[in-house]
């Protein structure tokens, strides 16, 4: 037994949410359908020639680990924000949601961390990150008995970006490890690979990391190669289980040489594409974490995934426990 | 000419919207429906008890300015916040949205209102407000020149609430009169209307009020009767001109013995009822200073409550300007 099913640790934002159309997104510079990091000054420009915008709790794990709970799977989250009114929101949310979160706020600045997400018209999102309190996530923030006690840590290629949070993962693989525990990861970004992919590769090579998680994209930057077949195979290879998501084409899970298609499921009209990764790796971890076969474990994912697309914002407004239970997968 | 079409006047409150069922809003003691007003300590119990929200812009006189300017029309707005995160929130979204709005922020406690709404299966939505800075909003706020430049100086009835806040808008009434304007306001609320009624009346019989606004339910409380039609007609005796919404029963315009009846749009579902009054008096006033008859300034009214109520948060996320186009009213 363990006391979580996932532990998810990640970069703690609050997104601002607008839509935009596409000359907007040329006209500013920002990079379509990525996570653009900008500093404080950039944020204040661009907030500056923002539309008017919804707030909500994000953060790639963060949002993970709040499908883990509305699937009704018990997940807890490491992330740093700030003792401010956008952290007591990030906090209030995620424990609203069932997850355990008891990452002490920074008492000064920076304040807490925020992502301006425009959203053009055709559904997609590009994110523009001031990370702020995040950067001062490290190994402290470590709650080891919790990393102990999950089947699963998983966090964000992401954590990368700050400067201190890698050392905080490798402990908990350390740990997680030492209790029989499983460490997995997303490569969240392509960009994001291409600003780490040496250490990325070193993470799975050396057996830090045992799952991985990937879009098409990500998984090409990784190995630098236009082709998803061989870039697939050789991901396979490189850890122990992986999941790379095609968006409206589903996905793709090998282990070793065990290859699951896994269909996309059908969804009217894509209104914001903001959390469809992080809800894929929710859904898949879900049942990952409840010993379901790996196509359960897939479906589970284009399930959240699917679902979180046809609405704005990162974290699903429905109970994806009851959206399981509709589909037969529960 | 006049810069301005509608000066809204209000208390600036920030949105925290969750979906709960109905036991929820009965085990906490909160009147559905209605606008609770709350202290400190009850707003930190209740946030404890909500669910996972999402935060947006709102405030009953706010949402009618934004929802003007997304008509295309010249709208200003009075409203108080703080010097924090949330008043950057609303400050930015009023300001993009193209609205007026120059209050001077509060430097001290307390912090910028915020409301929590509770939004209930049948898409009612029951709000608890903590008013925050907004109790600083006096005389001092008023911007004259604006005053004398808008045709119409609008106001809500929570208002009233607040202790300075009367005071200011006396002041506004005798500055648009000396200027050839018009004073308007809503009822906001039965509950609110119960606390003011006879300052209420007396605004209206006194001709410091010229147009108002009402739900059912507030003309009811109003004069303290169940007859519809007979506190409907009372109301168009005791001002020039009012309209009185209902839901899907549209509503009825009355100015003196002229008696006009708006139908609903169609609505598939409703979502969140939050800001369909405040959206309802933007495209009457709308309307109303581009000089359209009354029946058209009704249909305007309808056109952008019922879009609001189809959708999360209380300011309408498309062009009402492209709505009312499409709509053949504009």
């Amino acid at each position: 037994m363990s006391r979580y099913d996932v532990l998810c640790i990640g970069n703690a934002i609050v997104d601002i949410i607008a839509r935009c159309d596409d000359a907007f997104i040329d006209d500013n510079n920002i990079i379509k359908g990525a996570m653009n990091l900008i500093d404080a000054d950039r944020a204040e420009l661009l907030y500056a020639r923002m539309g008017p915008a919804i707030e909500a709790s994000g953060g790639s794990a963060g949002n993970t680990a709040a499908g883990i709970a509305s699937f009704g799977g018990r997940s807890a989250y490491f992330g740093k924000v700030a003792e401010d009114q956008l952290g007591k929101i990030y906090s209030h949310d995620i424990r609203a949601q069932g997850v355990h979160f008891a990452t002490p706020p920074l008492a000064g600045p920076p304040p807490t961390a925020r992502s301006m997400i425009f959203v053009t018209p055709d559904g997609e999102r590009s994110m523009n990150t001031y990370l702020g309190a995040c950067v001062e996530l490290g190994p402290e923030d470590i709650e080891q008995d919790v990393v102990a006690d999950a089947k699963v840590t998983y966090f964000e290629g992401y954590l990368w970006d700050p400067p201190r949070a890698k050392d905080a993962i490798r402990q908990c693989a350390e740990i997680a490890h030492a209790h029989g525990r499983e460490m997995s990861m997303t490569l969240s970004d392509p960009f994001c690979v291409d600003r780490y992919r040496d250490e990325f590769l070193d993470l799975m090579r050396s057996g830090t990391i045992d799952i991985v998680f990937s879009n098409a994209d990500e998984v090409k930057s990784l190995y630098q190669t236009d082709d998803f077949e061989a870039a697939t195979a050789q991901l396979g290879r490189d850890c122990k289980l992986a999941a790379v998501t095609r968006s409206e084409h589903g996905s793709v899970v090998v282990r070793g040489e065990e290859r699951v298609e896994v269909q996309a499921i059908h969804v009217d009209e894509v209104v914001d594409t903001t959390g469809a990764g992080d809800l894929y790796a929710a859904g898949f971890l879900h049942g990952y974490a409840k010993d379901q076969p790996l196509d359960v474990c897939g479906k589970l994912g284009s399930l959240a995934a699917g679902l979180v697309i046809q609405q704005i914002g990162p974290r699903p407004l429905l109970s994806l426990k009851d959206a399981a239970h509709e589909a037969g997968l529960a």
